[in-house]
């Protein structure tokens, strides 16, 4: 276990730190050397023998052809602000509320055909016979208005300002000119930008990987005039609208898509909205054409004998990861910052045979994430940060590991730390201990499948969607259960995996994540009370299933057990109490009580058999329940914590029937986690706390053997 | 003010009391009395000079009629709870979890004409070819049924155990033959009905007041096999149904109404439920035949020189007293069981002329409403329970009162506590001074009127319906305010009262009280944006005006300055932040945090002027905003309590623009209220707690006067 594994590792470097870098490449294993914004290497640094990494950012890299082309500019849709009209007519500054700054109206696009007024009180779409726009002014005028009704306008816009370019204006107090980013859908950029990229070809001879920041659109940010965010979502397709992406969805789709589909009322599609067919039909289309022109680029690349990588951020919407059309594109390798589990899941769980390369934390800024001294001034912490990043990630790298890691930022701030230099080495070797193991077979985990049931499923894979109370995605990321993503349609096509134990549905009534509407379609339905009537497992937690419909809000009142008290069924007198039960496999090592934050509301029991668990101010919080042949746990919320993940845990082995396993490869304390590779004939124990821990390690045959931890430690214990 | 007042007051006696009975008539003033469940008036008792009060229950007195004809009995529709398929074929046992002795099922009538049977799991109705009912089993066969889908069974039944008979046989230890009650809609018991009553009338020659219990129909209190109550509202028009009347209905209404119409999914249009249009047209079907048969029974009374009154309660479904024809029916009065300032106000708010009569609590019964001793074994408080049930009358009394009170019960208890039957005696007298003062003109309220806006409007006035929380209903039944209820289609159809000052909206979503999706009708925002935009207030509690509509879940947002946090707006940045205001009108007396309990949600500001009052655990709990000429005031929650009734009070002077008023007829302590009767030159001063208490009175001029409360007191202050 002590033997000295190299590589995997890419390191930041600049100018001037030549020496440093030959150091610290030796002392870290690293195989590859990257810049980073502001830094630039030294043909000293590119001649040594190290991979090169250079980014590039294709739409906003060529800024004369931005600016001389600025009709080719990506585009959105914006809904005015709701005016209320005081008489017949209405005069709407569409812009006010919005930066005008970033965004500047489509003048070029005729209004009538694009954009809609709307009448928000009836949600009747005004005739455009009705309205006007002044392109002088910038104002649309509504005729025949209704007064005291409110009425907005969905319009078009060029995003003038580049999202990120925005960003490190303001927060990093960046300067000079704004950047734009243009749009490839539109011909001649997309031609201009192809022969932009081979001149950037010729002119980086010593770069090994192009590494592209990412392909074309940006996730939507939204701005005021003051700056101020307005709205903001990682996963949104709003930044890669065009008009002529409008008229060719038409002709590809045989319908038209409404601004309304995009704009949705002002919520614009957000993440954790049930999506519509039509904004899956957009999402569906935007991600053929990204894959097309991304394409074209990685092909030059490879032609020209370098790799390509994408950056899995910033404008990666398009690219869909997850998606079946993403090796199409031909990346080599996805590139991500990461900074707990949930994120180095996101990039780990990728379904295709990539390089998997995680940026980890803390970069070597003089601030933290917080905005607090780190590398400069006064009462920085960065080992203590690097430990409990590190922390976060390992207990999710152990369950799925990646290819490589790297740091980020100015390594002329990090050598002035000699403890910190000691901490990245210490990740450094253990990251590859576990990459190493990882190769030989995935560590241990539950047998069988675990399904998480939600509206958005597999292509959001550990992106985003948590109960209300937070910290259940992370808390999975590092469990040892192989969780799958799965959406009601892929449910509905596929059915579920083979070999699933436990389907998990959870988070807030009509939310993507909790599924709404979907719980009305009789094929999800059957799909449930099927699987778990023979034999399976379900866990609800929050509203789960929750949508009124034929009489009950939660539709899976019969697996739960339990039914929310509603204005509907108020009146119903409450006479089925379950039973209280004190002692279960599922609460066997909680001490004290569980607390779970708030409690979507007051459920009540419906099956006399109800187990209840735990209440919490006197409403039930934790409930199981058998049908058929299955069995299901019910939570009436969840919040983060060592004593709630491992209930969670716990939970989950007895839903999937399998409380005996439970013996094999546990840990007795829950602030420690244990990851058997057993192909590798070892097994880690973590401690994922910063003090140091005692726990009781079952091994395979469920024999105890008694292990001390240092804070943060991962000891390496040989399987007999 | 010391002059001896009497009358107005009803006795319970029975045989063997006469000599008590005529000391307390004269300590009590009693005019009046009556017998009780279980006890006989004598002769001697009867030839006083009283009035007699004789209670009949026309549905149940003739239980030979009722024996002979059960196919008169009254009839409702049950739903069988739901049942899984396994196969093709599903076997319902209808009845299963339904009480047997009080319902059988209906094997008169054609099942497939009245009865549906609906696939829970789609919505479908199932095709009668699907189904069929056996007599003989009373279970139902449902061919081509889909495994793992639901099924239920909507079924006719008739309830053969009358509701008050079986409440008395089981909480009342009752024996003897259950009772049955009958339905006069149908033709030959209507007759026989008349008959009876003119007989019952002929052998009651000292009756002066028939007491009708009540007319027909009585909430539905719906039981298990074990007798457990499964359903109550006291609302509900369930128990009214019969197969001639659904016929009937299709004639009158132009559409034939549907078993699911009524059985709705389960929830039986619980009262909290947003009625249906076909509910609320069933509603006024048998509100128009029962007017018409009541009044047969009046018009005999009366022909035979007889007031009849009604009680306004147990069978009360039906006569509608806010409703318009209730003047047709011709009752004399009304009288009803009151516990509290709302059931006060349900009866003194009826808007038509007739005698209004409350009974108080304690009944002279052995225990209490709760079960506890009370006039026989240890540890009872007669003088304490008359104490507080009546401050609790007393508060609404003085804003509407009623014109007579009385007892029930057994005489022979109550004599036995001396202190009692002073208690009684101040009651009485207090009554007579609080009745002859309103005689004058009503006391003081703050200008102008207040309208409780709901989906059911006057005619459930102070009936039920309050905040999740409770006590608003009750707080309000004894402010000095003119409250008004009124619905959406009062509204629409007549627009607000002249003269309102402020609108209040509260309650769950998507309950009747909030109203659902009546927010989602033009005509109901405009009219409530119009009015306070012209300079009107409102208040909106809980949920107001919340249904998911075009981008907003609290419909009334620009009047309230605040949006609901909702799994659709979550990734929008929460920018406007309002202002935290530490002094304002509405907070000015309280002492120490307001608490509402629990909160409906997380709310935030759409209003950067939004004025933030108080915070519950970091949630808006309280605040103001202005929108025109208006004010407006959200309150994340209510809970009972003096301190939180002195901030509502407040929050209605303020919202109304009318602070200054406010030094008018107010007094300092929120444990004592004042009732200023201007007419008659006196103002009340009520002590509403069982401590004593200071207040300091500000009369009608602002002037202060302070004023000292023994336990309980109420104070007459002479106006200068």
């Amino acid at each position: 276990m002590t033997q000295k594994l190299t590589g995997r590792f890419t390191l930041p470097t600049q100018s001037g730190m030549e020496k440093e870098t030959l150091e610290l490449a030796e002392k870290w294993g690293a195989d590859a050397i990257r810049d980073s914004d502001g830094t630039v290497l030294s043909p000293e640094l590119t001649a040594m023998d190290f991979e090169i990494y250079s980014t590039l950012c294709m739409i906003r890299a060529d800024q004369d052809w931005n600016n001389a082309n600025m009709h080719e500019c990506q585009q959105k849709f914006l809904m005015s602000d709701p005016r209320m009209a005081e008489s017949g007519t209405l005069v709407v500054d569409i812009m006010y509320n919005w930066s005008d700054e970033k965004f500047t109206i489509d003048r070029h696009h005729d209004p009538a055909r694009y954009w809609e007024v709307i009448d928000r009180t009836t949600g009747e779409v005004i005739d455009t016979a009705n309205w006007s726009f002044d392109k002088e002014t910038g104002k649309v005028t509504i005729k025949n208005t209704i007064p005291w009704h409110l009425y907005t306008v969905n319009f078009l816009v060029y995003q003038i300002w580049e999202t990120t370019s925005m960003y490190n204006y303001i927060v990093n107090h960046w300067t000079g000119p704004h950047q734009s980013g243009i749009d490839p859908y539109q011909p001649a950029t997309r031609k201009h930008l192809l022969e932009y990229l081979d001149k950037w070809i010729d002119e980086h001879p010593h770069t090994d990987v192009v590494r592209f920041t990412s392909v074309a659109y940006q996730f939507p940010s939204m701005e005021r005039e003051d700056r101020t965010t307005r709205f903001q979502d990682w996963c949104c397709y709003l930044d890669c609208i065009s008009a002529r992406a409008l008229d060719e969805f038409e002709k590809r789709k045989g319908y038209r898509l409404r601004s309304e589909h995009l704009v949705d009322a002002g919520y614009y599609n957000a993440t954790g909205r049930v999506p519509s067919k039509e904004y899956l039909d957009w999402v569906d289309f935007v991600n053929e054409f990204t894959t097309d022109f991304a394409g074209e680029w990685v092909k030059m690349a490879h032609d020209r004998g370098k790799k390509a990588i994408m950056f899995f951020c910033d404008h990666w919407i398009g690219t869909e990861p997850y998606g079946e059309r993403f090796p199409k594109m031909g990346f080599d390798g996805l590139v991500t910052p990461c900074i707990n589990g949930t994120e180095l899941r996101r990039v780990a769980d990728v379904p295709y045979d990539v390089i998997k390369e995680v940026r980890l934390y803390p970069y070597f800024f003089p601030v933290n994430l917080s905005g607090r001294n780190l590398f400069e001034g006064e009462g920085g912490d960065p080992v203590g940060e690097c430990k409990y990043y590190w922390s976060n990630v390992r207990r999710a790298m152990v369950r799925r590991c990646v290819d490589r890691i790297g740091f980020g930022g100015y390594l002329s701030l990090a050598v002035k730390f000699p403890e910190f230099l000691d901490a990245v080495e210490v990740v450094a070797d253990e990251f590859r201990q576990i990459a190493d193991h990882s190769e030989q077979g995935a560590a241990y985990t539950m047998p069988g499948k675990v399904v998480i049931l939600n509206a958005w499923g597999k292509r959001r894979s550990w992106i985003c969607g948590d109960v209300p109370g937070g910290g259940l995605l992370e808390g999975m990321s590092g469990l040892p259960v192989d969780f799958e993503f799965m959406s009601f349609d892929e449910l509905k096509q596929n059915g579920l995996p083979e070999n699933t134990k436990v389907v998990i549905n959870y988070g807030a009534a009509d939310s993507a994540w909790s599924g709404g509407r979907h719980w009305t379609d009789p094929d999800v339905v059957i799909a449930i009370r099927k699987f778990v009537g023979e034999g399976g497992g379900f866990i609800g937690i929050y509203e789960p299933t929750a949508v009124e419909h034929q009489g009950r809000y939660l539709q899976m009142e019969e697996l739960l057990g339990v039914q929310r008290h509603t204005s509907a069924n108020v009146s119903n007198r409450k006479l089925i109490r379950g039973q209280k039960v004190d002692e279960h496999f599922i609460t066997a090592d909680v001490e004290g009580e569980l607390k779970f934050g708030s409690l979507a509301g007051h459920v009540f029991a419906t099956n006399p058999g109800l187990q209840i668990l735990a209440e919490q101010d006197g409403v039930i919080s934790l409930a199981v329940n058998t049908f058929g042949l299955g069995r299901s746990v019910y939570l009436g919320g969840y919040s983060g914590g060592p004593r709630n993940l491992r209930m969670f845990l716990r939970a989950l082995y007895w839903a999937s029937g399998q409380e005996g396993e439970y013996q094999k490869w546990s840990v007795s304390n829950p602030h420690t986690e244990c990851a058997a590779f057993v192909e590798s004939g070892v097994c880690a124990v973590l401690n994922n706390t910063a003090e140091a821990q005692s726990t009781t390690l079952l091994d395979g045959n469920g024999q105890p053997q008694d292990i001390e931890l240092a804070p943060s430690e991962m000891k390496w214990i040989p399987i007999q």
